[in-house]
């Protein structure tokens, strides 16, 4: 593990990624303490509507999407039930990207798949907000540290490093693979009522052309065989189709509907995906 | 038409219109991707909540807002219930902007406002992502397409330039006159419960001044005689009213109140506005 | 009151807080005419899910988040409900800050806490878009003035300067204190479900060491009397608690769950906070 420098530039980009909702303040007041430090960053929102502190869901939605933002941005993750009490505040530096947050598992999809370069604690007061409340560290210290790293601060400012092996990692939804079949999860249903399975499309490559593929819901009673590449593949009204979802994971669909409605489903629920049948 | 050529400036924007929802990565991710490829990009949000592959909406939302924005601004819109199938992705250059999206009807307004001067089909892979899903080309392809048109590329780059003739249009839900009444539909109903109806307030110059002006709803049997140029105009409570929506077209409302809620209608129910008694 | 000099730098931010949702095309065309005017600005939203025409929550979501933005941000905020009417639109020079809005209480926080530098009637044409709708001051007053305002327009250019003693005040729901209680009402149930009141923390500094501190909702017959600084210091499933909130007012909060659905309370409940048992 090597710190490596950070060079500041012009056009750096803050994402954002919290549980605050879209109907307070929150969300504006951490851009607000962002542009008051770092007025040249482009702020962007992946989004603000993960569920109440739901730490496995907003994990997941930073990894469906961090990799197709540029080089040094600076993602600012707050899903935090934790806040005020022992848990640490911590950055990043991961790939080719920057994550403060929380060290509460949120950012275990992302030290699963980067080189980590460097992980800090939060603990220097030169750089968080002078009064720094016991429920909104997301304005306090998440904001002000990732705008000072936008800044070019060194990781190594914000506080003392912190031994990679004591980051906190989700009691994750891994798939398990026995023989033929792999036990996993709905992992998230999107906004088109599409569910998403923990499981990545690299662990079955032939997912559209090996025979006897079939995805299974125990707790419904639910087997689904069929298989599109995209929605408009599908007849309309058809049963729901296992295909390659954008995010890099299997899914099950309806075309123009809602699988979750359709089948009743909701994230989280089990599947078993079989790949061959013997 | 003739193909313009394109001055790239320091401060093009980048507009928004899409039915992703706020609670998947995917708006953040299209922002990801054009920051990576046009980091002086200004991105503003239109409305990512059209209905869930509702064109014939997002085309009228596109309709009451694109002119509003600066000259040269790239409208990225994705409603796109076709992705993967052989509908075309297309770029236009349209009146004083340019438009980047499903070549589905979304663009029908546009096209039947502003001087077309070019169409495209963006077909470069030069100017996509260098891998393509199935399903999300608003990441893959329209998001590129837009960045590189903000940085300058002439259209004709991103493709062939198509026929215009050849450009899909909506069956739309235009107003059609037969003496003195005009049949038309609800295309919108706003946040504040206002019903927008499909007639434009060109087609009624004495909407608030002729007489006999009323809007019936014939599967409600409602009419509404009611007039009034403003809210605060009505008193509370009142029965709803006719008034001249800012989106340039005729609209119903009620004071402090949903018309939508109070008269119990939806966007698409059919309407007949009689512009003078007989 | 002195008129300060506006010095315009590159770097300004205009903060948007409406009621108008995130459905339609207002906020995105409200963006549009700002970049059409005011290029450089960097737009960041408060929210625009206000409740439809509630501006006392306007007032007091604003006041939870305006002391955070950078010097010289301009806010524009509008919930409106007499948009068309006499009310008037006008722009404050309050604190370090501009505000822009109408006149109708909707900056009865802002005036209360911050010293007025100056306050203008927006009535010059030159200021605001062409042609001025009845029901959309927003796209064409509005955003206009604050756009100008952050490219250096002084505020006397907008229009006459405004007796200060003439701009509304909200009939506010400040609480009043008699002897050793003070009577509030729950002023905003935020994302998470905590209830917050309006009784600022400097009221009650010993709110979390004094003994006999206690909240009453008289029409609920509850009384709640745990105190807690921060969500994980309670227990879970814990009964609801009292904690400083991160706005500055005093909070109802349960751990990991909703103290509105909890106690079946909505904002504007009233309460009454005892600060000692006699």
């Amino acid at each position: 593990m090597t710190q490596q420098p950070i060079v500041s530039h012009p056009h750096t980009v803050i994402a954002l990624l919290t549980d605050f909702g879209a109907g307070d303040s929150d969300v504006g007041v951490m851009k607000g303490v962002v542009a008051t430090i770092a007025p040249d960053v482009q702020l962007i929102d992946i989004t603000h509507d993960i569920g109440p502190q739901n730490v496995a869901s907003g994990a997941w939605i930073l990894d469906s999407g961090y990799r197709y933002f540029p080089r040094n941005t600076v993602f600012v993750c707050v899903v935090d039930p934790g806040v005020g009490s022992a848990r640490r505040a911590i950055a990043l530096h991961a790939g080719e990207w920057f994550f403060v947050g929380p060290d509460n598992g949120l950012f275990s999809y992302v030290l699963a798949a980067q080189p980590l370069h460097g992980a800090a604690l939060l603990s220097n007061p030169t750089y968080q907000l002078p009064q720094v409340s016991s429920t909104f560290h997301g304005r306090d210290i998440f904001a002000p540290a990732g705008a000072h790293l936008a800044n070019g601060v060194p990781l190594d400012q914000l506080g003392p490093l912190l031994d990679p092996a004591s980051l906190q990692h989700l009691d994750a939804a891994l798939p398990r693979q026995h023989g033929s079949s792999i036990d996993a999860v709905i992992i998230h249903a999107d906004h088109f009522g599409n569910l998403i399975t923990s499981i990545p499309l690299s662990m079955i490559p032939g997912l559209l052309t090996d025979t006897g593929v079939q995805v299974t819901f125990p707790q419904h009673g639910i087997t689904i065989e069929k298989r599109h590449r995209f929605f408009a593949e599908a007849t309309d009204n058809e049963q729901p189709f296992i295909f390659p979802d954008s995010s890099g994971y299997v899914g099950i669909a309806v075309r123009n509907g809602s699988a979750a409605r359709t089948l009743g489903v909701h994230a989280s629920a089990p599947i078993t995906l079989v790949t061959a049948t013997k």
